[in-house]
């Protein structure tokens, strides 16, 4: 947990398999490399899908070019992240001015996300925030209501951060509080991130985001997710069943780090030690309760034949 | 927020009026203090109940009785209470013992629970923890999920702890977990309390309930309500437009209190102070997502047919 945010997680390990690489560049180092960083995050794809293209390229390569190789295909990763972040926040945004439009009305478009899919968790831009960093800055008015995402409260110290130093307006949430704004009108969209993507639309995203779509669904809401090509994975359609779920320390829901009235970081305990605690972290949202996916191809509908139509070249892993 | 727990509220707020009964009997104190109490909270509808009947009362009866009258009513308020909490556990603790016999299992039953609404909240026995208390006396083998509860966290304090002082085996999680546990099977029926019942059924409850119903209704798992007689606000139907939403301190969002390592009790903030914060306290769970109201006259359908087939006697406030 040293990096998190599913975009992210994939260029660090590609710079992970470059440190690796000097050190030893053997096919048995490689392999075991792979293997520690896979085994990190179960969850996101990205992780697999960075260290997949990684080794297969280098297994090609002699001993003496793969340190070379594998910087400069870390180097190629990032900047296909950013392309592909930048890229989804123009489609997004174009999404939101035309919402806005539809609305006809100059008060600002209220967008509620989850968890931090920003700049803090990408190279650059972010997924779900792009669109909102570029509609932002086309003019469009928005304001974000930021779910505070327990357990490790992304929303409340990294989204609610990124959208200040961007100046963009928003309000910060408990994650209980969204279903109650949709009932009452005071949310437009939701956008979120994906940390894997099925084939057929199924979203794996932070846990308590299947209850935002449930929620967006039963008022009429739409909810779009924004993900990268590199997020699918087209080998599973039922998201369900066949995305691990990683389990977390206990002590991210016992603990809570915070600043005291002198200015201090500190650590408290907030859960009695004598009451057991569970720790998900993701879970899935059907592809039925998601209005569209918005990826760098363009938006499309959540569903294998609405993912095939922007990714025209393939049923399987497309670059 | 000295008290809280929508039975407990009533059963207070009756020997407030006692209080004021002390210093000055007059019905202009009557009135005066009446308002002062009405106004602390206004979504449960317990507490415009006890004092609605005790005003009532009072008003016909000469100065000098009142401070006596208006202790005996007091009492008379909590014996009631503490009988409907019971009676409540009763019907629950039934159809636990039903639903746990359906399953043919020996495994324990997995009950969800938001909040707290146990004997912290009313003046024993609870609501929704009152059939979870009893069953387990009978011998039905539960383990509960005890939503942690933001921003207050009732749940992951003072529901687990009553839990573990009645020896339950129960397991915290954070409140963006429930939906996944209910897609894996790992829910078997849901029961939370109810701050303010509409004469059709609809429930306003901590913020969030209604997410959990939503999700409790996409994976068709029972979500019950466990509530008293004096919890029904006979006078209104449309409980998400006529229910008045109590917005509190942002402090309960931005602050939160927690132990240090030292064992030292601190309030620490986890919300930069550049962000501002919105803090909704209730949300309404309309009816048509509630499986059935477990009532201290027994369990009937979250609809104006259901609630009236228990109250047979009016179709207004009962006692």
């Amino acid at each position: 947990m040293r990096v998190r945010g599913a975009p992210l997680i994939g260029a660090t390990a590609a710079y992970g398999i470059y440190l690796a690489m000097i050190e030893d560049p053997s096919t048995t180092a490689l392999n075991s490399a792979y293997k520690l960083l896979s085994d990190t995050r179960p969850t996101a794809i990205n992780l697999r899908w960075a260290l997949d293209k990684t080794r297969e390229r280098l297994a090609t390569l002699p001993l003496e070019q793969r340190q070379a190789a594998s910087f400069t295909l870390a180097e190629q990763i990032c900047k296909n992240n950013v392309d592909c972040c930048y890229a989804i926040g123009l489609h997004g945004a174009n999404l939101l001015r035309e919402i806005h439009k539809a609305k006809a009305t100059s008060k600002p478009l209220n967008v509620l996300t989850h968890c931090n899919a920003g700049w803090l968790a990408a190279v650059d831009w972010g997924t779900a925030l792009a669109p909102i960093y570029l509609a932002h800055d086309l003019g469009v008015p928005l304001h974000i209501w930021v779910d505070e995402t327990r357990p490790r409260n992304q929303g409340a110290s990294l989204t609610a951060w990124e959208l200040d130093q961007h100046g963009i307006p928003h309000t910060i949430i408990v994650d209980n509080v969204g279903g109650h704004l949709m009932q009452h009108g005071m949310v437009d969209l939701c956008i979120t991130g994906s940390d894997r993507t099925t084939a057929n639309g199924d979203v794996c995203n932070k846990i308590g985001t299947y209850l935002k779509a449930l929620a967006a669904n039963d008022n009429n809401i739409p909810f779009y997710v924004a993900l990268p090509h590199n997020t699918i994975d087209w080998s599973i359609t039922d998201g369900l069943n066949c995305i691990p779920i990683e389990q977390r320390d206990a002590c991210e829901v016992t603990h809570i780090k915070g600043v005291t009235k002198d200015g201090d970081a500190l650590t408290v305990r907030i859960v009695s030690e004598s009451s057991p605690v569970a720790n998900y972290a993701f879970d899935v949202t059907p592809a039925r309760l998601i209005t569209g996916l918005i990826t760098e191809r363009g938006i499309c509908d959540a569903s294998k034949k609405g993912l095939l139509s922007v990714y025209k070249e393939a049923d399987h892993e497309p670059i």
